[in-house]
């Protein structure tokens, strides 16, 4: 039986669930000859591990609990010792993480799962993947921060994994990963990498007002608690950067070229989120209903996507013809268009849920499983 | 640098083209430090081998040669020793390949790599696995032959890679697999996978009659000298074998439901390719002309597809929604939906290019590199 060490870092909505996953699997996983031991969980405030984490792990009642106590909003702090467990306060779990990285990161390559949202992890990923780690990654902070810190990230290119951080559990990273290696260029991808907008330029091309959509997009749970956090663009320009990065395009942030859907003038600075909904995004509902009466006469509608390309990586709306992959998009799918040598006139084309805890933590568990072959 | 020594099977269209992209993509592979050392090719006369298969390869300029060899329609006997390598014959080649096997199995995890479309090759993939070599496979023919030999070839699941067996480069095996073992039950596979029936039954959508439909097929080189082997649908239900199995599902060739184009007394053992293409498949125009007719009513096409559903696992034509992934498929591209926990209501597609020598060779070359950790 082949053991897979882990650390969880960040237990919300997507950590809970792949704690879950790991349980439930365990008979699955068995079959494969496979058992993944969990040693560590922690949250922003906590850190709980095992108590010899060479031979124990958390069982699956402690797993259990983690679950319920942060179910429940609360901190794992709250939790004294559970069982042959014991738990550190945050001034003290990163050394412990990398303490367990030491004893467990050369001989049995320990995965470091983040499933935070959080820059903070970056510090501890980076040493830990120096002692020997694998890193396993839903956070998209990591791999979207300095060229430095992403070059350390992928300098053991097998020992991270990260296919949750663009497109949920959609297999975007693992197949582009494999039409790099197999020495196939890929010249361009476009795509539409964010449900909430996804939902929201359907729902206009259909002739609702902005407002209207976003209003319901908030109140169906498709938006973040300040809808401004999708609508800027910001989330689709990480996923769009990491996909760049992956194609070898050493760039920042900073040079990618955002459309945010509001001015800077409605702003999280300028605007409460009430302000925003109630009397600024109307204010946008022209706007956006001429674009989409303009593209409508060119056969196209529009989508908000990127578009890496060469040297350029883009982020806003675009004209695209109705018949193509992302012009037929509706409702809050993904979708990914890739041409390289081998889909040169028509595109490699991926689609389907891009978001949502259950399928963000089966991407995740499935990186794990991945790194099996790397463990002695 | 990690070097990952292998013997390629097979030198037709598929393996002479892996052979170049190995070649063209030396430096790229370098950067991920990594070296394929080809240490046999064989076709199914001869085996050239690798002098000194320890520690020497068959190198560029000879691989070059063995293309162009074969580019020509000759047999690898042909070759007399080139460089520092050796010539064998036919009868002499299963034992060289398991000696070798023996010599650089266990210790490095050598690599079978099976481009032939041949059943010739399962004995000694199947002894080359017991020695601890790796399996990669662009044919389909070991998959799917008997349950048995089948259950051999997955006693070891991360020693066998076989994406180009369905779909050609395009990620299906690999992300089927990533879904199976993150614990999402997939319930039903729906896929359009040859593209020549996918050609086929577009044409045929937009009005044309059948019998011009082969005749264009055949005359763009869409299909099988003669064009039956496409039609009868057995490409097709190999390729919905090896999904099915893939699903756990133990089934045979023989529990498929498939439908052929053409009725039994047009086969090839009643009328050679001429009298079915200007006498035979002319009769069948009409009843698939209203088969058309009457999906469209329905808002339907007809597509032939592959089914896998519970305990059903079907090939043949289907009414499918105009709208679907399926349904707006046009030309020669393959599609796969995937219906699981996660894509339940939308499915997961993948959809491209699913034929090709480039692109299948691409997809084993991916394979081969996705080993590379088996090894020490």
């Amino acid at each position: 039986m082949k053991v897979i060490p882990l650390i969880l870092m960040g237990c919300g909505g997507v950590g809970r669930q792949l704690l879950q996953h790991i349980v439930s699997c365990r008979s699955l996983h068995a079959k494969q000859g496979v058992h993944l031991r969990v040693v560590g969980v922690s949250d922003s405030k906590s850190l709980i591990i095992a108590s010899d984490v060479k031979q124990k792990e958390l069982d699956d009642n402690i797993l259990a609990e983690v679950c319920r106590v942060k179910s429940d909003g609360s901190s794992l702090s709250k939790l004294t010792s559970l069982g042959e467990s014991q738990v550190f306060s945050n001034s003290e779990s990163r050394t412990k993480v990398l303490d367990i990285a030491s004893i467990l990161g050369k001989s049995t390559g320990l995965a470091l799962v983040d499933c935070s949202a959080s820059s903070e992890t970056i510090g501890v990923l980076k040493e830990g993947v120096n002692l020997g780690c694998c890193v396993v990654l839903a956070n998209k902070k990591p791999l979207t921060s300095t060229l430095e810190d992403y070059d350390k990230f992928v300098s053991y290119p097998r020992r991270i994994r990260h296919e949750s951080t663009v497109g949920a559990g959609l297999p975007v990273i693992s197949s582009i990963n494999r039409i790099i290696s197999s020495g196939d260029p890929i010249h361009r991808i476009v795509g539409s990498l964010s449900g909430t907008l996804g939902y929201v330029m359907s729902e206009v091309e259909d002739g609702k007002p902005l407002s209207q959509v976003v209003k319901s997009a908030k109140s169906l749970g498709y938006t973040e608690p300040d809808p401004r956090d999708d609508l800027s663009g910001m989330d689709v320009a990480r996923k769009a950067l990491i996909l760049a990065r992956l194609l070898g395009k050493c760039i920042d942030l900073g040079s990618i070229k955002i459309e945010s859907l509001y001015p800077e003038e409605m702003g999280p600075n300028k605007m409460s989120v009430e302000e925003f909904l109630n009397g600024g995004v109307v204010r946008l509902d022209n706007n956006i209903e001429e674009r989409v009466k303009k593209a409508s006469l060119n056969g196209n509608v529009l989508r908000y996507v990127c578009v890496i390309e060469g040297a350029r990586c883009n982020v806003g709306i675009q004209e695209l013809p109705k018949n193509s992959a992302l012009g037929r998009l509706r409702g809050s799918d993904n979708v990914l268009e890739i041409y390289s040598r081998c889909y040169s006139q028509q595109p490699l084309v991926i689609q389907g849920a891009g978001a949502g805890n259950d399928t963000t933590a089966a991407g995740v568990l499935a990186d794990i499983l991945d790194i099996q072959d790397l463990f002695p």
